[in-house]
């Protein structure tokens, strides 16, 4: 067979380097999300870009599939491979390459995750703002084109990604962009790769933009008798132009997840969780000019968190929304969805959504980044249950399409992977065909993630 | 004839709005660079996307090359028909289709110019803030992927056009993106349709990001003993982390252009060009740490701009820095460099443009964008005189390996046209590869603008 050939090349590459062990395979064959375990054949853990050149090029060979794995904290199945093959693994390449603080910029590697980088770059005085809940590799950030709580501020992966090495399909090792802030020479390969699930090639160094930390930080919280009220405040807000570092709704049900599983003790009401970034007097500005828009909408409850224990404290609650999700249902699963509308037509998009979940009897809480336009329930659902997880997937569609039909997205990041292939040419019509186009120019033997973010069909 | 056969469908599609009169083919085929003349075989004026749908599903039938035009403003002969074929004039399809202010965006066609944009959005108290000099097309600005004097502070058109409507090479008609101001869903073909030239469809529709006009706004020039003091003031002020809102460089020759030209009566020593925008207290926090910053490289003649006449007056010098130039060596043609390189090298790079056209007796200004790290040289040369031209280009080859080693790019803003092929391969290595592949699987018979962008080669 094709695959055991490949194997038997990879194992004389990469000796015990590549496993078929049941434990390995079966940990890279699980995912946060609701989506069945689906084992590679094998698992493979390159440690340079010309290892990840050598193993495509033998995978390439013998048309095996290879799917990369990092932290698999992706929520739409992005690192399951659901066509067998090679498991690419790429924590060990996890280090930071050059930290170019006169630059404001850093090179790492894939298999980073933001925390860690964040950990060593705090001594530069520079940081990496985006921040997905989990602590994600950035090159599975890239890939996803992840955001999170500062893209508000600081935009998303697409944003802050300068310059990529990747090997593609076939083993070629190629650099996209450079260190220049911005440059017109020819096509932006850096970020056709940046959102591409793995599926045009395989992400083996990133340049990374970085932001000197503010002088001052400041983070709050305070809470409004409906989620209309609270989005309303956060469309005034941003339409004024406040420059806000973060701005996060969580509806009453979250709030219930955090006190089940934080024990927060916060009343059961919508919150928005805010921080403001600047000098001393912008972050004084910011947060007067936001409190007499909160207050026209009735927010009460302010609370400040300006240490930086506090913050961390108020962000680390956010950010183990998706675990604290467990809580309020045990035993279920949980599945996220991600829609992200022009910032006009929130109100409308996720006040539906939690009047609709509660008709339907669904348990579901709502977390946004909602400065971008971007929220996600986050239903619990037991995926053994056919009615149950039929229900679920009525609402996610119903949801989608409205997002749609506001001229939205059905992903705002976390992208399409398994779960939302079904909407790609919903959302894109004959765009998609194009997009299809350059993967049959890339990977004309489909051996890239396979089975993801394109629908079945001509490839 | 093939293209005749085209031009026989086309005027029976276009009536009166296909020419082939004379003063017509010269206009669209001149330029302000220093290419030679290049005359379509007729010109095109569509006045709706469904016209440039079918005008291209013509043309594709026929293999007749169709080259967009607009305000032909481009330096690198973008514009050029040099295949000749359709000049595709979108001039006419200049109309903003939609101000969403709630969104902070806006909906216009690709032939309005960015200061009647500019003008039209001045009572919504929202502006586009892209601005290379010239008054340039939308739709050609996002083509070359353009930037200007304010990309420091609000990025270029990379990162300011949310979703595009274009038209593929046999007239497909295609959006993608959407108003959400992020998007995870598949390839990102707005963004390779942001720079592309022109060479992989037309695009007929824009939607671009608005900011807010600020509460305040405040300019002012100062000037320095050598361009080097003054990028390095530009350099710590970047570092710092002062969001300016523009910041540029003219050198003294520059200067002495401004003042033969325009008037300008300003001592012929380097000067900085500033801007500062928000609230008022945040314009004097920036004014004040910049004008620290500035004392420490020795700079002196500090004169501010606050009325909107004075402000305008400083701009329009410096947006007229092309013109000026023909002010120096009179009846010669300017050749322009467009090098962009990480801000730590660039007053190696600055310095060593200007000792060295000095060096080779060419008449030169120097203006930067310098807090991008991007900068132009304007080399006055007679395109008849093979000796001056070739020294011209020689040094033009010089500064872009230079640039290249400095792991920066040749081009920031201007984008490769006819000009820069030759860096195409030096600065992308292998990826210059997967560009012709997008290329010939989106045109294989590459009848959109050809003979640009990409280098001879396989296609």
């Amino acid at each position: 067979m094709a695959t055991e050939q490949a194997l038997t090349e990879l194992r004389a590459l990469l000796g015990d380097r590549l496993t078929t062990g049941e434990s390995h395979l079966a940990q890279h064959g699980q995912n946060e999300s609701y989506y069945a375990t689906a084992l590679p054949d094998a698992v493979a853990f390159p440690e340079s870009t010309e290892e990840v050149s050598e193993i495509l090029r033998i995978c390439h060979a013998h048309d095996c599939p290879v799917t990369a794995f990092a932290a698999a904290s992706s929520l739409e199945g992005q690192h399951l491979p659901i066509k067998g093959g090679i498991s690419l693994d790429m924590m060990r390449m996890n280090k930071l390459l050059a930290v170019n603080a006169e630059d404001l910029n850093c090179v790492v590697q894939p298999g980073m995750t933001r925390e860690a980088l964040n950990t060593e770059l705090r001594a530069t005085g520079l940081f990496f703002p985006i921040d997905p809940g989990a602590n994600a590799s950035i090159g599975g950030m890239a890939a996803t084109r992840a955001s999170g709580t500062m893209a508000v501020r600081y935009g998303t992966m697409r944003e802050n990604v300068l310059a990529l090495e990747a090997v593609m399909a076939d083993g070629t090792i190629i650099r996209t962009g450079s260190q220049a802030r911005k440059s017109s020479t020819g096509y932006d390969l850096t970020h056709l790769l940046v959102g591409s699930e793995g599926t045009l090639g395989i992400i083996t160094e990133l340049t990374l933009k970085l932001q000197g930390q503010p002088e001052a930080i400041s983070a709050a919280t305070c809470r409004f008798d409906s989620v209309e009220d609270a989005v309303n405040c956060v469309i005034l807000t941003i339409q004024s132009g406040i420059p806000m570092a973060r701005i996060e709704l969580v509806n009453a049900m979250m709030v219930r997840g955090f006190n089940l599983h934080n024990g927060a003790g916060l009343p059961e009401k919508p919150h928005l969780f805010l921080e403001f970034q600047g000098s001393p007097n912008a972050v004084r500005e910011q947060a007067g000019a936001f409190g007499e828009i909160a207050e026209e909408f009735g927010a009460t409850g302010f609370a400040k968190a300006e240490s930086t224990e506090a913050r961390n404290r108020l962000w680390a609650l956010r950010h183990g929304a998706h675990y604290a999700n467990n809580a309020l249902d045990p035993g279920k699963r949980t599945m996220a969805t991600d829609v992200c509308v022009p910032i006009s037509k929130l109100a409308e998009a996720v006040t539906w959504a939690e009047t609709r979940t509660q008709e339907l009897g669904i348990t579901s809480t709502i977390v946004g980044h909602v400065g971008d336009g971007n929220f996600h329930c986050g239903l619990r659902v037991n995926p053994d249950n056919a009615t149950e997880l039929q229900t679920c997937k009525d609402f996610v569609n119903e949801l989608n399409d409205r997002a749609l039909a506001l001229d939205g997205t059905v992903s705002g990041e976390h992208g399409i992977g398994i779960g939302k292939q079904a909407y790609m040419a919903r959302e894109h019509g004959p765009a998609l065909s194009y997009m299809r186009a350059i993967k049959t120019a890339y990977d004309p033997k489909n051996i890239l993630n396979p089975g993801k973010l394109l629908p079945p069909g001509n490839m």
